[in-house]
């Protein structure tokens, strides 16, 4: 048995949750705020036993990898006009960070 | 030292508190949502003497432990005639999935 | 690698993310409430390579230690005039509760 502790932007975290559901992964959520990723993040708890580490990776990574997106420009209310630019910009979204725990002991009531 | 990482069921959530307040156990508590138990609950980081385990888990289990509760009827509002049961149900309710953690080092300031 | 959860008083929280954002170490607020501490405090998520923990600590000591503050005396309203005292008193504030976790796999996505 692990405990896995993955830090998660918001933006991806219910995405993240229904797919470990989905997949039969136990996971509580907790609030967080700024930290290891730039704009609000969720921390997940996920025990799962040691066979099934690789899964549980690689569902984190496809729902919350780190990601270039395309973002339509804003017209510059109050900005200078010098630094407007009219076209899409790519910004990096996403990201996740994971920490496998050992675990001395689990128990269930 | 062992670090006790408890998710438990929010009504559990303040008897287990003075319960552990009372046995001068050291826990904070952490909002969570979702996951491992049905309804919405809360994460206890509970720090711990390796002797003093077996009695915080039997706290643990004796204000949290999963068990059966009768449901009083509801009037079918809204639902199918069909599916209203006229007589009080059981449901499970309770819980708790508890991860003991090894502690590398413990300081407090 | 190691996983430091650190809980500190919420009124040295703020500090506490500031230095360790300036000193390059990476970490995520939870919300918390009660517990080791007397007062709303906030626990640290803070992933952290093996020969950077020492200085880790000597930050975390550095903002959130316990002291002793003055607080002002307070007008007895609604209060016993008897238990009033009409000069500052000392109080006991911050404090950190720290846990250095053993880490089996750290990734990044
Ligand atoms: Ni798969
Ligand atoms: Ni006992
Ligand atoms: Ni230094």
């Amino acid at each position: 048995m692990k405990l896995v502790i993955a830090v998660v932007q918001d933006k991806d975290s219910n995405r993240l949750l229904n797919a470990l559901v989905e997949k039969d992964f136990r996971a509580t959520k907790l609030a967080s705020t700024g930290g290891f990723l730039k704009a609000g993040n969720t921390t997940f708890l996920i025990g799962v036993e040691d066979a099934k580490i690789p899964h549980l990776l690689e569902i984190i990574k496809q729902n919350c990898e780190s990601r270039d997106q395309l973002v339509a420009p804003v017209s510059p209310l109050g900005g200078s006009a010098d630094s407007y630019v009219p076209y899409p910009v790519e910004v990096q979204v996403g990201g996740a960070t994971v920490f496998v725990l050992p675990v001395e002991q689990f128990v269930q009531y």
